[in-house]
């Protein structure tokens, strides 16, 4: 595993682009607005090729095949043990989805070809890779989410009628922990910028904990832009493994310690100066997230800076932006897959004032927010 | 069933809104191409949401429920006898994927309203509804998808190593036809207008043939532009009942006759004026879709249009666009279940010239192309 940067070659297009050319779409006419509907729904529907097509040449190992260099459908065939035209189908649909590029010199066969950034996402092993995310979703959410509707019957209740924390298995969490380090860098340039905007003391000996580090890279990357801070990550024993390596990987190891504790029952330490809960909250109930503002609000220094980062709902505004709407359905995911939830702002803030604590700012980024708060 | 024209208080945001705010994304630092590639796979990964919750919620009756009209989510979990919480959590994410929407009053819980495009498309019994889509993918999609790597080690191939037909069912078949009506009106527009842009003759009494005419939507609308017009429609046994009741609702059964017929077999007629062949190709293999063309050459005028409305790849283009992306999934798609592909430009172009064909002019529509061609 080698940290490359910066890669070359790459340059991915950064949006999902659509299937249905809506410019054509009839502005009258029968039914138009039913028409036009039922367009973006069946484009919704469809959406489900996407993870169809990625996961099976995953599973087929075309990204392995494709790493040592461009091929023909059936080179990829022949090495793959896969029927030739279905294999240039899947193969399309890969290029399509701006997954692979298709170079056609004149009256040869199209070559197929992974560009570098998407060799990092998708094999096995780089720190930005979707491996572990694909196993996930492979072992756990086709199945799932074709039984939503038995997942909003029953809810995430376990026996005894109490709402569940998310049933995430160690071996699934081991699993999908790796192939979630891409949120982090931008939540992390963000959350420089939101504690320098608040003249936040940044510039001493910060003592951070990171309380469920998972593979740490949130603290990590946050050591490396504060050479003078230093971090212990919380997590279990088969993960703070993970996180002492790759701290070691980011030239973070003397300053990152990775601590194997229960952090329900063992203590966060005293006059902690940040606190950061990332991905945390939104696998709790109502309950176990309110004793997590309870116990941080404890270890915190009197200086302190908590840090959330999750799917965080802003109720306040009107217009649903991307943020608001990742994290409306993350709770859904979070349903589907065992139990957690997407709180609103204001289930925060409620928190917040119950333990001493005020939100001093909310920041945007990619897929999350940001919450930055003080003792009040 | 009625037909509603026009629909009020109804306007449905034509596109599929991003989940990830890529405005966000860092442009440098630490393998940030990779950290951008990944935030676009990840999302193709999670769009199985869309489908889960759309169809969880078809499932549970949500829709039927709504349209009685608003709910609050716990009002409807009564009524589904679902539990009220994650009822609250798949409302919320139909209202992310801007399904439903969501009214609130101060200190009221939210309530949840189906708008009435959106209403038509997912009640069954419209013109425009999916629930015959959304009954197909329910039976087969989720299956054939998980499984899409399975279809590409086996191919379409049957037991006697030959190509096959799409193996669709009759059943599957006639719960699919009425669920993709809504792709017909943009593309009668578009063929209209060619026609005309052509200077084919219109005004007078033209006599089409639609083969495989499915609930013959893109004739019978045909038909309603063009008062001199008549048409046959040749289908199965179960499906051309739907034609023909479909024709009288459109008001143009006095010009519409849905004929029972294995078009394979039967004749299509002689010196027939306008030959429409809608969605026909793509369930083909290279030896059926030739056939299919030889067909329409015997049976076409001398001054006769052959209208082709598929996903038809255009190789003569650099970039991909809509269409591209379109056809070449759903080659993918049909291999998921079963057979099928979708042809390039070139072999249909090769297909015309071997029978006497010229094509005339290829028509851009929202996910499909139209190839308008005449005797050479």
């Amino acid at each position: 595993m080698t940290v490359v940067e910066p890669m070359l070659n790459a340059e991915p297009s950064t949006i999902i682009k659509p299937l249905v050319d809506t410019a054509l779409l009839p502005g009258h006419g029968l039914q138009h607005d039913v028409v036009t509907a039922a367009h973006r729904v069946y484009e919704h529907l469809i959406a489900i090729w996407a993870p169809g097509v990625i996961e099976a040449a995953h599973d087929l190992g075309v990204f392995v095949e494709l790493s040592a260099g461009p091929a023909t459908a059936e080179r990829l065939a022949e090495r793959l043990d896969t029927e030739p035209r279905a294999t240039r189908v899947l193969m399309d649909a890969l290029y399509a989805y701006d997954i692979v590029e298709r170079t056609t010199e004149a009256s040869a066969p199209p070559s197929y070809r992974l560009p570098a950034a998407m060799r990092e996402c998708l094999l096995p092993g780089g720190m930005f890779s979707l491996v572990g995310k694909i196993a996930y979703d492979r072992r756990l959410a086709w199945r799932a989410w074709q039984d939503f509707a038995g997942a909003v019957r029953r809810g995430s209740r376990d026996g005894s009628g109490s709402d569940q924390l998310n049933q995430i298995s160690v071996d699934e969490y081991e699993s999908l922990v790796s192939g979630i380090n891409f949120w982090a860098p931008p939540v992390v340039q963000v959350l420089r910028q939101g504690l320098r905007d608040l003249a936040w003391p940044c510039d001493r000996a910060v003592r951070m904990v990171d309380v469920g580090c998972g593979t740490g890279l949130y603290g990590q990357l946050l050591l490396r832009e504060f050479p003078q801070w230093t971090a212990v990550g919380l997590d279990v024993a088969r993960i703070a493994p993970l996180a002492t390596s790759q701290a070691a990987e980011l030239g973070v190891a003397a300053r990152f310690e990775a601590t194997v504790c229960d952090f329900w029952q063992d203590s966060w330490g005293q006059d902690v100066d940040l606190i950061l809960l990332a991905n945390i909250f939104h696998l709790q109930t109502p309950e176990s997230a309110e004793t997590l503002v309870r116990l941080a609000a404890e270890a915190l220094a009197e200086d302190g800076m908590l840090c959330i980062v999750d799917h965080v709902v802003d109720d306040e505004r009107t217009a649903k932006s991307a943020q608001d709407r990742f994290a409306l359905l993350f709770a859904a995911s979070m349903l589907a897959t065992g139990g957690g939830d997407a709180y609103t702002l204001k289930d925060y803030d409620d928190w917040f004032v119950r333990y001493g604590l005020r939100r001093e700012r909310i920041l945007e980024t990619p897929m999350h927010r940001i919450l930055l708060v003080t003792r009040a």
